[in-house]
């Protein structure tokens, strides 16, 4: 460049070149400088022949990035370069004059923007998919008792539907949260030049509309020092990472031998390289192993724009690499968490025994209590000490004596038993979102609506 | 309680016990309740004169907690078992009827959700006041100029209000995270009870209703398991506390000798304890420092919610140091940072002595060249060429010759002079968003605009 | 202060002063101030009279700070002002020469330094007692068998006891690093003054052997910019906490109905609000649920220092929350471990029924085959077919018949079922560090060794 | 694989595979296959022909590897594999041998400890390059003045050979956590089998002397769980890079044409886009931008390995990444930082101008009145006074009048006049550390001989 007399050195070259990650953008780029060209034209700062030369050339750098053709060479630092200099070797000198009325500073905050935006979207086209799954699964066990757990000790029991549908609710937040980061890149950065607006009058408006955005941003400096758009891409995936690590570490318990709750396929699990007999549920494991990671990128870009003075300092710079991490791995473990999933088969019998243990029935029998007119507290109370002395003897609540119950409470009679026959747990929570089969019915429902409703 | 026969350990009780901290809660908890209480009448599962009485003792620990006359006993465990048994202190038995068809997971999460509703819209309340005050700067200072900076080097000339701008687009777009983090509380946890629903046939709307919900949780294993909310509140701060250490570390930067853009009031400026002369930008710096601490507080909550299996879990007890740290922290910060900004007086001369460095209007040479038809890649070179020569013979881009300027290319005729002329680069800034007159000025009005329409 | 007009306004206060948490050091700064003016009437820079006039003002200022009697004013800005005021209200005029030759920055340097070296060494009698505890649970446990565990699937059967050990030498390397803490604070900072020395011919050495440091800080400009020690400490505590936040875990696991492995003492347990039934393990929950903060607490530290100039900046005032917010934690969980796993009891039968398990002897088997020369890789496939054999027809690996066996390997004959008559697969994992009886023996007596020879 | 009957779903392979990566560690899996066969045969598991022919084999492998002609197949799960898979192709059936009494999961560990312990070394390495460019610097500039810092603000002067040392401790700091981290490897993994020990008397004492451990982890189960030696890296480059944060941060600041301590050559700066004046300090502000990276590699390595149960998990699979990109971006920095100083050139006269500044002497004065017996608090309340007059009436120091003086205090003499002129307040910082010439020569001493002392 003009002002420089010696060539960068080459540990200076390695740190400071970015090319290497943000060639991804290669598209983007393109078309972003296609919309910008055409602006100028429209705006009379280009003429007709050079916007066409312009685009012509554009297209065919779209053509070699898409086909792979593109090369890249040793003293390329960015991709904005990279491409400018391969339009001017196709397009001859008019080349130089793409760049005319921007700054590499709002170039790069577009291209950004438009990434995040697109990949919000494809979260949330594998939100769905994910969804969907978790909807079917919850059909096809709508009325497979199994324990709940608070603890993780056995609490009441509730259907399997309706565990798997609680999944269901959190990815559905998840898709708000990817909406409202894709509204996050609604005001387009370019025009906004270096920091200050170009000495132009531009047209931005049609530029954003071109690309897609709903406006303009209002103030060029806070154009291109902004990332906030990433960090609540960021945001959002950290937040779904962490409820697929819940829905992980789930399936890593239910396929151990413990819990033996189900299998999940061969296509999904894999072996050990010593121990012939394992089927370890890696996927799942990894689903869990990959927020922390997500998480991290989030923490890497505050980190990165903490204390940052206006406007763009190359600090920035650091934000691809957390945000393509996040994509790429946020992208895989949603798919990867649907195709696991449908390869689950649940084991009908061992779930049902672990729901019949009759301490799950210990509330609905404190509210039968209740019901004769003892206070919550003291029915708690009551039946605490009978559950500890069933626990002493060693014996199951239901195989207590009326003699034995008429030492806690005169109210535990006939019907204490009759609240013990399974069964009447899950279908006494009636409350709104609760497990009893109509609620349950009423869940599937409203989520196959949403899943009909919404488009990505 | 009933089931277990040694009280807890000392040790124990002071890991588990959380009423140090969740007492902050009180007053919600004491509202949900009663709210509870009622709908329970209404539902014919209390009584009236039950329900009468629970009220009538809630309204008595709302005042003694209000007037901090609540008292705490060392067995309190958490804030719900301490009013739980004042109430039945004050009201007798009928006390323990107030957790019918209620357990602590659920009142907890509904605790921390209307919490979570009112300090989104507290921070809502500050942002307004500190974009009034950013506002209220800019119209003062609106054709101040100053040099705005890229990587820390003078790079283009703005006017100040335009700088100060910058930072009211980033707060507006923390209003707007604070107010999905408002509607991320949308639906009332309340009458999931432990985790499967409740054993009674509630009116979960009802109590909705009268705690401000838009609607109930759809799934009772997901409402007490769930807590996006206080994410999205923490991210939300997060953000915004970095924004703020962005401001902090400009007014840093600004009130150093060697920048002497501004004089921060003694009120919000502290001395040293060794060296007399000294008038440190404390609070700058606090604004600065207090971003890491906020984004922990995010990550915090991540790394307890990672890998938890449903649904309640222990661990969730977690949520509420790191949400009210980050809360009381943003709340100061954003108060701060208000107060300070309202006691800075700007250097004028400083300002415009710095904005005065010739090198600022190299791209406006560039860029006319550019109108003579050069493109811009080769203007962009023919005047970093000029500006070497500059600097390597000690003079202003003014001070050269016809002469020297004609080696360099035939177009830097009388035009380049005139360029030069100090203003014309800010004048020149046209474009939409860009730091011209008209365009801050358009600003200044839609900000106006924006403060005036908005209801926290 | 001399060159301020007006007073501090209650915002700015509100955030600038530290006196609420750093009043936790007064006993360490008065114990540096003691020091610091007996060196300077050592060098003669204080009168004899007037070190002891000031030496017997902070004995009685320690002394109220013990007992809880010193009275905080609210214009006190942090712990060392109040000291110095205090101490001049009790000595007169001459408390004014306390500060003479130090600053706020080298003081609160070495108030912390002297802190981390007495948490450092805090940890490490308490991780002392825990090793202790699991030593001697070890000891009790020490030919128990269990199946170990990989991907949460039973693997190979392992000694209850060596399981145990396993946690024994993670905290021993927690040890070690609290030792590297401790070493880390090694270096004086009094007498850097605010960044560059003082006006004044002082003795440090005299201070750091006073004060029990080795030396003293080489340059004065880092002595006040650094904080790798509290780093050091905070980055122990949180790889620490990583190590409880596993036993808590397992604990947690183990407790389950599923798993069964083990019951913790009620008083180490509590109760459900709801559900009478309940005995969860919050202890191993929030020992689980702790670390993440921990390591919140050193991601907000490296936050703040992030990009500081030197030398002191107010950011660093941030350094003390983290510091003490990792300590409390750390040390409480530390102990809550200790305590919660001398109430544990653990269920031999439910251990050995589930180490039983034949699929745990599949590598065994594979190893058999190797003895006969099969290559391993090939005998690991073989016995992987008998194992899918065995789980299709529904049988254990002893029930196959030595004709369905024929069908993988002509080597599968009698020793087949003889390496499958359980106990042997523990006692063939003779290789050092492994679970045979033997070498866990070795284990136990070193661990033993350990403990006899380490000091705190 | 053997239990198999599907091939791995290509979502499941893309999520499980570790072969992108964890191909880096190839060279140190041939390397402790070789020192494990050679085991084997002295222990009589292989004979002497197999070993020599799987370690030719191994050799092939090597050579391959290091020559990039290594072939990886889409069916490689990972590096492991993958080279049995190789060996196995050159060797023959016998290639299925290398993997007895061993597994995937020692052998990994025992990869990563290999790979830290070199990577540590080399860590060491750049930093003693890097602390040498300090001292040179230093050494070239140890009378230079220029202002050292508190808050930003100007506070007393010091020598530049000062403040550039004070980065030297820091970095000397670092040196001794890379050799901690170093230590951490100490203990040999290999042998521990998947968990449990391995079913052969091997001699694990043999493969650590031949690949360099200490001695033998003690406890089968903890060598395949422990990452600790990861995380002791982590935090040491994570402390490590916070220093070069700060370093860069610095530059950036010098290199603004308000501070304008500093130039950067052209071979560490770079220029924009559109702006042909700009030469950008780009390597100063990437030294900054990368730290938080370094942090969250550490956060998930934190994350990842929390609430793990034993032993083994796939979740361990992501300390990889984590570790790869922290030891690439931490010797990339540290490279670039000394790559980058060697560059710079000072400018001592900006410096002297900003060390001038005499309101920087107001320390002294207050120690002169000191030294006439006023106590410290009382001379800063009156030097406090002095600084405000001046600056309210616009004057310097020394311009005041013997009058003006009289006003605040008797003892502001001629000896105030003499205080004032400029260089003895560096001087005057007599005191171990300080910036009094003779104690930064002594430094430097110090510093060298360190450097001579140093083996990485």
């Amino acid at each position: 460049m003009g002002r420089f007399r010696e060539p960068p050195d080459p540990v200076f070259h390695a740190l400071n070149a970015s090319i290497a990650f943000d060639r991804r953008l290669g598209l983007y780029d393109v078309r972003q400088s296609k919309a910008h060209v055409a602006m100028l034209a429209e705006a009379g700062i280009l003429t007709a022949d050079e916007s066409a030369a312009l685009r012509s050339g554009l297209d065919r750098v779209a053509s070699e990035l898409e086909e792979e053709r593109f090369e890249f060479l040793p003293g390329d630092e960015d991709i904005h370069m990279a491409i400018e200099r391969r339009l001017t070797e196709i397009a001859g000198p008019v080349g130089g004059k793409v760049h005319t009325a921007r700054s590499r500073n709002d170039q790069v905050a577009t291209d950004i923007a438009l990434f995040v935006r697109d990949q919000a979207t494809e979260a949330r086209i594998r939100l769905l998919d994910l969804m969907g799954a978790l909807v079917d699964l919850a059909d096809q066990h709508a009325d497979w008792p199994m324990p709940g757990y608070t603890h993780l000790q056995r609490a009441q029991p509730v259907y399997l539907a309706h565990h798997l549908l609680a999944y269901f609710w959190m990815f559905r937040r998840d898709l708000e949260r990817f909406a409202n980061a894709a509204c996050a890149t609604a005001d387009l950065p370019l025009g906004a030049g270096a920091l200050a607006g170009v000495n132009w009058d531009t047209r931005r408006a049609s530029v954003a509309r071109d690309l897609g955005f709903d406006g303009v941003s209002e103030n060029s400096l806070d154009a291109v020092s902004n990332r906030d758009f990433v960090l609540d891409y960021l945001s959002a995936a950290a937040i779904c990472a962490m409820h697929l690590s819940r829905l992980g570490a789930e399936i890593v318990l239910w396929s151990s031998e413990e819990f033996g709750f189900l299998v999940l396929g061969d296509s999904y699990t894999s072996g050990s390289s010593l121990m012939p007999q394992k089927k370890n549920p890696d996927a799942a494991e990894l689903l869990r192993a990959k927020a922390p990671r997500v998480a991290a990128d989030m923490s890497t870009l505050l980190g990165v724009m903490h204390a940052l003075p206006l406007a763009y300092n190359k600090d920035m710079q650091e934000d691809k690499e957390p945000l393509f991490d996040a994509v790429d791995t946020l992208n895989l473990c949603l798919e990867a968490a649907a195709g696991m999933l449908r390869t689950a088969t649940f084991d009908r019998e061992a779930l049902a025994r672990a729901a019949s243990d009759e301490l799950l029935a210990a509330t609905d029998i404190a509210d039968l209590l209740v019901r004769r007119g003892v206070p919550f507290r003291e029915s708690h109370a009551i039946v605490g000490g009978v559950v500890r002395h069933a626990v002493d003897e060693g014996k199951q609540l239901s195989e207590l004596t009326r003699e034995e119950l008429a030492g806690f409470s005169e109210h535990l009679d006939d019907e204490y038993y009759a609240v013990l026959s399974n069964g009447s747990w899950l279908e006494s929570k009636v409350s709104e979102g609760g497990t009893a089969s109509a609620r349950v019915r009423e869940q599937l429902d409203r989520a196959r609506a949403i899943l009909g409703g919404v488009t990505p």
